[in-house]
């Protein structure tokens, strides 16, 4: 263990972090499993509680681990994704980022959806038309739909099967929050007609018309934010 | 402070990081700031030292921070944005992550380039010119290129003004490593070739053509994988 800090001038409890991050890759732990606990980690990895207890910290920062109270600690469902992963936060010039925002929408999404056509189960198809059906209902009683808006375009994200994707979620979700708030959601018939034509598309297995369909609902949008 | 922690149940020195936190969101402190010290700091939000150290250490973790030994605290150059933002690293299946991240690339890349010809700046395009130049050497010298490709890469990314590529560049640098991993780099003519055009297309101010040409340049990457 001295040669490793010596070798990369980390503290302890980051190197101890590094190497139970390794364990979690190496699949000797898997998602959702839960880790032994402080006691057993420090005499698996010969060093004190104490540096056990603050390795986990630092790895729960980063959503590696997850600390349930009374229970342990356990992988975290999507190891190393943090709650703003990409930093967005961070971006001072929010009205730069919703559109930049939405041109990265415009440039995933299409493509998202073309694949969500090819993959998605009937199941995940079911719960697309019980969203566009309970986005209608709150739009048309002037309800905040916001949520499921955002549970909607994750879901046909989901639906891609492409690996990648959900580290992307983030920037959709950040959008659609954005861009509600900048437009007041006054487009609110087009949403109704759009997103049923999104998951139409995307029941009849039609990867060309999802992505068109996705494609238009995005453009609307972007007008609604006059960005074009 | 009493009433935040009872409210969030989060522990102390994660609380003081989230308030360090949205000062730095709210610009208080800018990227590349120094944080005033542990004393200062500890004084101005009422807690101890040693809660400070350990919210300066989860702060870090997560690079919105960075800690120069003997220096201080400085606001992270990409707050937020760790290592591994997208926890590609986590995913097992190496194979698929490497089809799946290819067609993300061939999703996003080729509109990067389009952007990337419309707003590169004349010492960003230098640059570029400089970098083909370089790979095409170790290329032809049967030396590993992967770094310039990447550099190469991550530059045309960047010079897309978009403020969420950043973001997205370890999909690029992720797939870039394995690829030239998994291929063995054999696709050394093609590799020159591609690069030589993308680069002019984006001198040229030329997006459709720059796009096109990042396209084909993936589009041999693919095959070579047995993608498609």
């Amino acid at each position: 263990m001295t040669e490793e800090i010596k070798k990369t001038r980390q503290p302890l409890a980051q190197v101890v972090a590094n190497n139970l991050e390794e364990l979690i890759k190496s699949q000797k732990y898997n998602i959702g499993d839960k880790l032994p606990n402080e006691f057993e980690l420090a005499t698996e990895l010969n060093v004190g509680r104490g540096t056990i207890r603050e390795a986990i910290k630092l790895m729960a920062a980063r959503n590696i681990v997850e600390i349930r109270r009374g229970t342990g600690t356990f992988v975290s469902e999507t190891p190393g994704i943090s709650e703003d992963p990409l930093g967005l936060s961070f971006i001072a010039d929010k009205k730069k980022l919703s559109q930049d925002l939405m041109e990265m929408r415009s440039i995933i999404e299409p493509e998202i959806a073309r694949l969500a056509a090819e993959h998605a189960t009937v199941s995940e198809i079911e719960q697309m038309e019980a969203l566009c059906l309970a986005i209608e209902n709150l739009i048309q009683n002037d309800c905040n739909h916001e949520e499921l808006d955002i549970e909607l375009h994750t879901l046909i994200a989901k639906s891609s099967r492409n690996l990648v994707v959900p580290s992307l979620i983030p920037i959709i979700q950040t959008a659609i929050s954005l861009f509600i708030d900048l437009t007041n959601r006054h487009l609110k018939d087009e949403t109704i007609k759009t997103h049923a034509a999104i998951v139409s598309a995307i029941k009849q297995g039609d990867g060309t018309e999802a992505k068109k369909q996705m494609a238009a609902h995005l453009q609307y949008n972007k007008t609604a934010l006059h960005i074009e």
